[in-house]
């Protein structure tokens, strides 16, 4: 008896380990395919130079749309369809313009540009006063009599000591979405918001902003200004507190416009109803390209799909890959693509997104139970030899997020974010920004995760 | 006496929780100090800028030493000194110059350089047919009779399957170095080589070269061809075995000059006699202004002793920074170090290199023993937050491999690396391709290292 369970361990040993082994094949198979035949690169050149930002609502998005259509149905995918949604659309307009105005026929240029979902100034633009904060609480210590008929210029810096860029932005980034309302409740007539961006340049970030529960009538002009303007503007106010901002916005917003999510999927041959999702947003800002966000991440998750056709890898589960549109302003893709999965009963086990720029992927983050999260670290040594092994739990990212329930997986790659913010939802997030290699190592950590997904389920 | 046991465990372990928790507190004090007020990179700006390109026995190279020299000074450290090197002196000339003729008065120019130690072409030139080759193997095989009064066109491409871009640099080297050498012994005229580079740009990359003994009226011209340029001539070569190539260099070896390596210390307060050294090579390529290779790694080494001193953090050992003379093409810097030490019977106990570019630090390579990485892998959690905490054994730098004994630990900052082969040698290593907070992180990355030996020694 004992021998023959000798024997038994022995076997499971093994087994385990040409098992190991075949995964070890498998993923160096992907990295050797993303890495000398990749298409990801190709496709982000045409994505970003031949269409271009592709803001929701816009031609250049239902362009994208197609083109996404087009290339995953030269794929060869067991199924190729739109989903539609319903989309806000906002345009920027043809001028946006400022300048600090220090005395009469005094004044200098910044560059600003309008915030998603802002109104306009009046046609002759706006002129008024400013009041520097960096604060809410600041902001509600002024108060009614301090704000009233002024611009609040929201100048507080994203923490450059803090190593983790995106965790940064997370404590600025309400200046940009709520600044305006905020601002608007104590009389301003604008607000100006220093670009969420470390570095000093003079490239406005733009982004979404939200005007809350404020009547039309309430609300005001709300625009970003690079972190050189912003820079220059508090010392130039330090000198003089009476100086006044000039502003003029041309952006308008209409009413909501039909667009799609773009879908794709490569059937299970063993368990077609476990569905495991990869993805990226096919929608980006206006101001450049959208190549870091998120035309990397729509390129990585198309590159998976590619990669198994080209292996001749035939899942045992569903994968599907799906390009939602409207992340930026309404998330209104990744939210109709989770109604339309709970209305046909679909059993979705795994989800992963890509929107953290295309820069060097460090790993992964993951939304995920105990028994399941011990599984996923078990998987770390197959990354290893990649270095792209740091796995964390926390949030995924935003697409997927309505997809979250008890059983489902949710996992966002996890590239160096050093950079990123030099780019986000500026006017130079272009193609040249984009590392070919760095691109390409990210689709092949996602093919590696989602081929490991697919080997083990949950 | 059970109960003294327990209390003294007791006691013990809460000594090393507030020991830990003290490393943990600096070391997040160095990582703020070199994100929100570090000189790296204001430093490497005058460095790259305001000096330049500085090969070896240049003009250039002096006004570094001076500079560094003067920085150092201004740090107020305990002791700063020159130490004398005599260094190579290579010139390239005023004019460079290649191209492919497919017929007579059909020509199209490729972009060369010439590699450093290469002797000129005659002054009209050199015009000769062209063998392509990938391998040494293969320059074998074809044998004298083939290679005879022809350019040896080496044209092995780094692998991009492989992840770590150092790796397949050191897989295609060799047809830099060696391959002049090589191709003289069979009668080739010259040499051009593939740069190495992973993308395919226009962009040649010299680097250093070796004729081995060969005497020298046997000697030949040796010149990096850009990526594209290779493509270009390769695949000319397959439609046109007897085109011509014309190349003219005017470079020039001359005797050897002297120079210096640059040293500051700050005194050690307990063990003034164990000595830790950080630096990197003062030495560039002249195509460039050096900001990767290795300006970066001049001042993340001078950025690691301003940190101690703003920190007022007085050293138990003595630190010492080397700005290192002549790594490029002779290392003679490096060695005059490790003569110097061991003549003045120096106890080197760490020292660790910078020469990787100034990319994201990924964590440190290590030549160290089994009880001494056992200690240092005890450190890999204070690493973890800064996401620095890749350690490995392995090869860890030029300019340091000289003082390698059997006690002492050897170190080098291991960024990332797929961005580093774009600019390696080449003219685009410019101050512009360096990203700030990269740059910093790298720094803080070491003077956390340098700052943990130097509490616990080897």
């Amino acid at each position: 008896m004992k021998k023959v369970m000798v024997l038994f361990f022995f076997c499971l040993v093994l087994q385990l380990n040409a098992q190991s082994r075949q995964h070890e094949e498998k993923i160096k198979t992907i990295y050797e395919k993303a890495l000398t035949s990749g298409k990801a690169y190709d496709w982000l050149d045409h994505l970003s130079n031949k269409i271009g930002g592709r803001l929701s609502g816009s031609l250049n998005a239902e362009r994208a749309v197609q083109w996404g259509q087009d290339e995953l149905n030269s794929l060869g995918l067991d199924r190729v369809y739109l989903q539609n949604v319903m989309v806000p659309k906002w345009v920027r307009g043809t001028f946006e313009y400022a300048s600090i105005i220090t005395a009469p026929g005094m004044s200098m240029n910044v560059p600003v540009c309008a915030l998603g979902g802002s109104i306009s100034t009046p046609s002759s633009g706006l002129r008024a006063g400013v009041v520097e904060v960096k604060t809410f609480e600041e902001l509600e210590q002024l108060g009614k009599e301090k704000v009233k008929g002024k611009f609040v210029f929201f100048n507080r810096p994203m923490p450059a000591e803090i190593v983790n860029t995106f965790e940064a932005y997370s404590k600025t980034v309400n200046q940009r979405t709520q600044g305006a309302e905020k601002a608007a409740r104590l009389g301003a007539v604008g607000v100006i918001v220093r670009s969420m961006n470390l570095r000093l340049d003079d490239y406005p970030h733009t982004g979404s902003m939200r005007y809350g529960d404020l009547p039309n009538n309430k609300r005001i002009p709300a625009a970003a200004i690079s972190t050189n303007g912003a820079q220059l503007l508090s010392s130039m106010l330090s000198l003089n507190k009476e100086l006044k901002f000039y502003l003029k916005l041309d952006c308008k917003n209409f009413p909501d416009v039909p667009s799609h999510n773009v879908v794709g999927e490569i059937k299970g041959s063993k368990y077609p109803d476990e569905i495991i999702v990869v993805g990226g947003h096919l929608d980006s800002w206006d101001l450049g390209d959208g190549s870091h966000d998120d035309g990397a991440g729509i390129v990585q998750s198309m590159e998976v799909l590619r990669l198994f056709k080209e292996m001749n890898y035939r899942p045992k589960r569903t994968i599907r890959v799906v390009m939602y549109m409207n992340e930026e302003n309404g998330l209104r893709g990744g939210t109709a693509y989770a109604k339309y999965a709970k209305e046909n009963n679909e059993n979705h086990i795994f989800a992963l997104e890509s929107d953290a720029g295309g820069f060097t992927p460090r790993g992964f983050i993951f939304e995920a139970n105990t028994v399941q999260y011990k599984q996923i670290q078990s998987w770390k040594p197959y990354f290893e030899p990649y270095k792209s092994s740091r796995f964390e739990l926390g949030g995924s990212g935003a697409d997927i997020g309505p997809l979250r329930n008890d059983k489902i997986v949710l996992s966002g790659l996890r590239p160096d974010s050093q950079r990123y913010f030099n780019f986000h939802h500026a006017a130079n997030d272009t193609f040249d920004a984009i590392n070919k290699r760095e691109l390409e190592l990210g689709a092949a950590a996602m093919a590696s995760l989602v081929y490991l997904v697919d080997q083990y389920g949950f």
